[in-house]
């Protein structure tokens, strides 16, 4: 496939959302204040009705963030007629469920009825692309671009499977980023991408410290947010580190520290693995501390948060370096 | 020892700080903020000029995060002599080198030479108070107040050891809260405490990502402050989790697939151990990509994403609950 197939950023006028729930109305919702036009095609009928919902909720969000000028819910449309969803489209978006099965052959239905220089990009939490585009016909176009929940909110998408689709994997990037999103591309997939390893990584120590007794997960989740996280939202753990030496010539040897914690029982033990019955009591207690009708309060809570931290970090960077980017 | 004893957070005029490295210069600033006279000790008195040089160079964050009527530099005193910086404290600040024997008896001369209704908090990275406290004549009010660097800009004290000082810990807890700190807890101790842990858990993750080259640690440190540290710095993860699930009611559902995809090669594998040459490669590549000479410019960013990150979450919930408390 030669250069001047794919469509550049500048060129993605259209783009089409396959599946309508969580993660395909988030999407539109992004695609949408891009001021794109955005199709959004499922199979359930009744999703519109969810979509409409879904676009008036991140309105206040998304106003916030930076509408473009020409970006209106007026040009996100919706469809249950799949050839009808795809025509003219200059990307594809695919979110649907998370089945392995079900996947591969959507796609390969999504490849079929696609011009052929588009690129299609899952939204998959932890399928690997190479499986994904084993039925496709030009699967040198197919490729993982994972958003956070919701795509509209948290900048990062990650973009796996770029070994088998270099050139898509390149155009998926420039894309995204011209429509505000924060892209890491893996040079290697792996179950789960960066990600998600990261979230379970942090899940397994949780439920390590409530089944040792040391807190609850309220407190925890406190602890949480205004220690690490606060410093890693900023710049990632890495970086963090390096600011822990006093001077960046010790830096080896405050490695060399960090080692010597993690081995000596400052984290779960190897042979920790939760069960069944540990998990079900992670999911009581955290159901009934934060409760039912905490959910919406927590999700404005979100909005809100994740919004003006993203103001916060872009006009930090933009002073520190006189532009947008890290 | 009874309540009265010990003075409430609003009595604490005179804070004593032990150790005038990173942590103690940061917990001055800290408390200085808060309006308290503040006395730092070290055996070097070369220290004295770092610590002035720390007070001018936290002095923007701190007025950004809003000073104390009567807060001022000029309130921070220096000296060499142990038993005249302890005269007269109304809680003491431990932040000496992280060496066991050494903080056990440090501590013992403390206690020593303190009023006996005083709390003394060990900003110790690991160590247990009930060690801590084993020489001490008065362990009961000898407990961990566990700070992140910057403790003058980090919202995080975790409290540990508290089961061997209630009472100490509840004085703690709300002094430290006078002074504007997000205060954690531990029901019981555990090496590293809460926040440690979940970095070593990070880190190891972080770690066997970069081992399998996946990615390189500067695009790891993008995908995660963009990704999941965004969202857990508004609440902490196992809010962010509840916010996964479509409907409350099929949480638990939503749980038993963090489960299953946590052991179904999402995380390293539990044989994964780090050796001594990739904790080198790690501080090779930090270093590299970061340089030197980027240390200042990190500072920089850190400091102003956390102030501004404080004050978006700060205005958040006052918006959405009419107060400063989650």
């Amino acid at each position: 496939m030669s250069r001047s197939e794919i469509p550049s950023a500048g060129k993605i006028a259209k783009v089409t959302c396959i599946g309508g729930g969580v993660i395909g109305a988030g999407w539109a919702a992004h695609f949408m204040r891009a001021g794109l036009d955005v199709v959004v095609y499922d199979t359930a009928a009744e999703r519109e009705s969810y979509l409409r919902e879904s676009l008036a909720k991140a309105m206040p969000a998304l106003i916030e963030l930076g509408m473009a000028p020409s970006a209106s819910p007026s040009r996100v449309r919706f469809t249950t007629n799949f050839e009808e969803a795809l025509d003219g489209a200059n990307f594809v978006q695919e979110s649907a469920t998370e089945n392995i099965d079900a996947k591969i052959a959507l796609i390969a239905r999504i490849d079929a009825n696609t011009a052929p220089d588009v690129v299609i990009a899952s939204s998959s939490s932890g399928f690997l692309a190479a499986h994904l585009r084993s039925r496709a016909q030009r699967g040198e176009r197919i490729l993982i671009g994972h958003p956070f929940n919701p795509p509209f909110l948290v900048p990062l998408v990650e973009i796996a499977g770029g070994e088998g689709a270099r050139q898509a994997a390149a155009d998926a990037s420039a894309f995204y980023r011209s429509t505000g999103c924060e892209v890491v591309e893996l040079e290697r997939e792996i179950d789960g991408y960066i990600g998600n390893r990261i979230q379970y990584a942090v899940l397994r120590e949780v439920l390590y410290l409530m089944s040792q007794g040391v807190a609850d997960l309220e407190a925890i989740d406190r602890a949480i947010a205004a220690g690490p996280a606060i410093r890693w939202a900023v710049m990632g753990p890495s970086s963090v580190f390096f600011l822990g030496a006093r001077d960046p010539s010790l830096y080896g040897k405050f490695v060399e520290g960090l080692d010597r914690e993690m081995k000596s029982g400052y984290m779960a033990p190897a042979s920790f693995q939760p069960d069944a019955e540990l998990m079900q009591a992670y999911a009581e207690q955290v159901k009934s501390s934060i409760g039912v009708d905490g959910q919406a309060r927590l999700m404005a809570l979100r909005d809100v948060g994740v919004v003006g931290i993203r103001g916060v970090l872009q006009r930090a960077r933009v002073k520190l370096d006189g532009s947008h980017s890290r």
